[in-house]
């Protein structure tokens, strides 16, 4: 191995990273063209699904310079034809005679066939550099190719003592400026944000990310009997787009009155998190948001659906033992039955404290 | 004032603190005298009350090298006879030329008076070098000198979605062994644990500071009935002592059986943390810890008994809408009264994390 390797791959790792916000359902991917010289010659990064991907855009800008030289991409060049045509195509066009790669790509019709196209035409191949950090990057990319849901992440704000609203319901604001701006933030690294019925119809919540991804991420809710408001903000469409996903035995009129202001409802089977995710997973979702409350939060722990909790702690106390609590039951009766929570991170934010950790899935049905 | 001042000060503030685990019901003194050249030739700090006072032990060891020297002590001399003869007396007798002290002592037999003494025998006195570290020191004496009652701490253990327990009062352990050990210290700088007779009944607690302090703080229970287990391992005074307050609707019986076993019993009218503080506080309490359910702990902070909150947060999720969490009612029902605390401070201990806070007296009645 070259031991400029990790140095350029580093480069292609940083430009993947430039397509954060728009990549989705695709994986981000950043190449990088050095000459036969060890010159950089070539950029690109992949920006939205059907546009080039990254080594295509690097090659490009590269042109005849490339000739000889090496070709470092985040991810495995595809050997497919897709909306686009095969990579490996592209890089055997370009003349390169090494390619140096993070990280096989987990897609069926890939999966170490670009590779092994590459090897077959004379190429040195290098596989595994930067590999944990491009795993890393495309992390929920991984998650719903591996396991056929979205990468979930459940995000509540509650008070020092455990309460996300007082005894009456109210919860506008348990956290500062900050920190809902931060939350804005992370819904912009989702495409999707999910509630319950209940949340609609207390909180009436907008869920957009303030305009921080374009489009913004869908606004999607669990509505088993559909029992919602006429007038709510996320039935307005202009902002953002809303899926209403429902119960067996929901109201056919919610249906039509839903339909009729231009929110998409779903039947599903049951109207569990589960189902309703593998469902987002197959529209090319990659990353969801939890800000449910505790009864849809539990249900989405119990089901294997949350991989990642981001508890929002506002320096204060509420109190009242008919407030709500972030989670509801969980079936844990034990200590020794607790839910681990691993990879802390902790972050202040304003006043507040975020805390941000993994969760395994925690059932064998997970 | 002299460049020097602080410099000394800080000193004295540090030989003050040594005594921290011993001087209560007294407040924490140190003193440090120079020779007429700015020579150390004295230190001295106050170990525990009827032990002599810190300036007195520091003129003890500078002896006649004092003459026409500085003292420096974080807190004004006293010009009362206690337990101990007046400090004004001794400083005189050294033939001291200055005396600089961080803080008058509030006191209501000293109150300035000490100064002035000094002042009028021809001694130079400046004061309020170091206050806020000498007021930082001895917050909970000034505390309980100003409100008649202890500081009081207010301690839990989370999960991160705020539970203190399992739906069926599973509580052993949330938090890992080095915040345990952390909660053992917290202990030894307090001179009460404070408990109701819930936590009795469903954890058996030992509530000892595990010797880092001796004596151990006492062991205190609020239990308005007595109907308290027979055997229980704070009825054991062998490690330290235990106190039960109970109401007047409690079972004399049980106040005889406890009595056997050495236990203190004392009746007080109502059996609430307001009284019982203000009892503890006539017997030279500074500084107590509510280890007490929510209930208790709702109750304290309702009462005004709650000056600090230490909340240690364990990184797991445990869930259940009958878990119990960390504060009962407090008759909050709009965001606006949530009660806000103030100077946080942040601590990783093992995996856990304990988030300190400040609170401001709630109600009007405190």
């Amino acid at each position: 191995m070259d031991p400029m390797d990790e140095f350029w791959m580093e480069r292609a790792l940083a430009l993947a990273a430039l397509g954060r916000w728009t990549t989705s359902p695709n994986p981000m991917v950043g190449a990088v063209v050095l000459d036969a010289h060890g010159q950089l010659v070539g950029e690109g990064f992949h920006r939205a699904a059907g546009q080039p991907h990254g080594e295509v855009l690097a090659l490009q800008q590269a042109g005849a310079r490339a000739r000889g030289g090496t070709l470092y991409v985040t991810l495995e060049p595809c050997c497919h034809h897709g909306r686009t045509p095969p990579c490996t195509e592209a890089v055997l066009a370009a003349g390169c005679r090494r390619v140096v790669v993070a990280m096989a790509d987990p897609d069926p019709r890939v999966a170490g066939g670009g590779l092994a196209c590459l090897r077959q035409a004379g190429l040195t191949v290098v596989q595994g550099v930067g590999e944990a950090r491009a795993r890393a990057l495309n992390q929920a990319f991984l998650y719903r190719v591996g396991h056929g849901r979205p990468w979930g992440v459940l995000k509540w704000a509650a008070s020092v003592d455990g309460r996300i609203a007082t005894t009456t319901g109210d919860s506008q604001w348990i956290s500062g400026v900050p920190a809902r701006q931060w939350v804005h933030q992370l819904r912009s690294q989702c495409d999707a944000v999910l509630v319950g019925a209940g949340t609609v119809r207390s909180d009436d919540p907008l869920l957009t990310s303030r305009g921080q991804r374009q489009p913004e991420p869908v606004r999607v809710v669990l509505s088993r009997r559909l029992q919602l408001p006429h007038q709510a903000r996320l039935w307005n469409q202009t902002l953002a787009r809303t899926m209403v996903f429902y119960g067996p035995d929901a109201n056919p009129v919610a249906v039509t009155q839903l339909a009729q202001q231009g929110v998409e409802c779903v039947a599903v089977e049951p109207c569990s998190p589960r189902t309703v995710l593998e469902h987002l997973a197959k529209r090319g979702c990659n990353k969801v948001l939890w800000e449910c409350g505790p009864t849809l939060a539990a249900a989405a722990v119990r089901e294997g659906c949350v991989q990642e909790v981001a508890a929002v702690q506002a320096p204060k106390l509420l109190g009242g033992l008919a407030a709500s609590t972030p989670l509801g039951d969980l079936q844990i009766t034990t200590m020794a039955q607790s839910l681990p929570l691993s990879k802390p991170r902790l972050e202040r934010c304003g006043g507040d404290l975020i805390w941000r950790f993994h969760l395994d899935s925690p059932t064998a049905t997970a």
